[in-house]
């Protein structure tokens, strides 16, 4: 069994451990012969899948009346993935939602940390600056990379501790965003982990 | 006496208690002639003006020690204008300073809310949506637009309310972000006044 995660620039592949990422463009769903389970947010890639029988949507699977129409179907799986906790998705979007005895409260979503670095960028040269993860957000910022770095961060982190604990951290921004949460559960799998549990409740066709 | 903000599009003029907004494209500084007192982030008028003698930067009277060099000077002017409190200064960035006993404490930035929405826009059409500022902070959101809303504002109004009293609001944007601060002033003017205070300082040349 192999399980699939299709963003809309590249295709991570996850079967018995081990992970292999792929460009979406070059992908050929046919090129695989075993039992694929995928999520996809990919519309082009929807299309040349329809065909392949051994290519099994999730989204089918999903108990829809926990979540909302419009989510992300891989924020909908790293809920999946936690019973309980604060689900904290951190990559082109950095998605936090909170679980609680199975039962999905919400979230919010914020900018990833490219698209707000290249947010300020735009907004004038003198903000498009490194930024310092280094920065103490307990301070107040007296330079312009501390005042734009804490001035994404310092919010966002507090907001995210407020919610409460388990905090888990997923996604490739995990591990720079750890740093500021000493307690939180870091696992890049956790999408696969989702998809995993969803299977296992057999709701797949 | 005129005072003058002159930012990268538009030059706002202010006389008397009345304010007028410009194009800084058209805008010839030897058009005026009376004493005009002016911050400038424009470089191309700033070499513009530097052969009208009636033409008086403010940049030279700011007490820089207490500030750091790359600060905007919008931001040093609204913060001149308060000895005590938290000034939120919302336009194409939300800028966050605080002022404790004339003391600057030290400050953030913020992408400002057109900025943000634009940022969400570009990462999928799905996060283009319109934002609902009528949207409950306190709640977890169930739906794309209060996600993103929330997403983007809940950390920063709770980062800010952390900060303590009094919260001034200024810029574009100080009337949108009002709802959230029932306790805040909105006082659209915190720039002039600021310049205004710095002229009385008496170190103007």
């Amino acid at each position: 069994m192999i399980l699939c995660d299709i963003g809309n620039t590249s295709v991570d592949l996850y079967q018995d451990g081990k992970r292999t990422k792929l460009r979406a463009d070059d992908f050929d769903p046919f090129s695989i012969t075993e039992e694929v389970y995928f999520i996809s947010v990919n519309s082009r890639f929807n299309e040349r899948v329809i065909n392949c029988p051994n290519w099994h949507d999730l989204r089918a699977a999903v108990a829809w009346e926990k979540y909302y129409p419009t989510m992300g179907i891989d924020r909908v799986m790293v809920c999946e993935a936690v019973e309980e906790g604060v689900i904290v998705d951190a990559g082109s979007a950095i998605t936090v939602d909170v679980m609680r005895s199975g039962v999905y409260e919400g979230g919010f979503i914020s900018l990833g940390l490219r698209a707000a670095r290249e947010a300020y960028g735009r907004l004038s040269p003198a903000l498009d600056v490194s930024w310092n993860f280094e920065v103490d957000l307990a301070k107040m910022a007296k330079n312009t990379p501390n005042a734009v770095t804490a001035g994404f961060l310092a919010p966002l982190v507090a907001q995210i501790k407020s919610l409460g604990k388990p905090i888990y951290l997923s996604g490739g921004d995990a591990q720079i965003l750890s740093r500021f949460f000493p307690d939180a559960v870091v696992d890049e799998e956790l999408i696969f982990k989702g998809m995993k549990k969803l299977i296992e409740k057999g709701r797949v066709c």
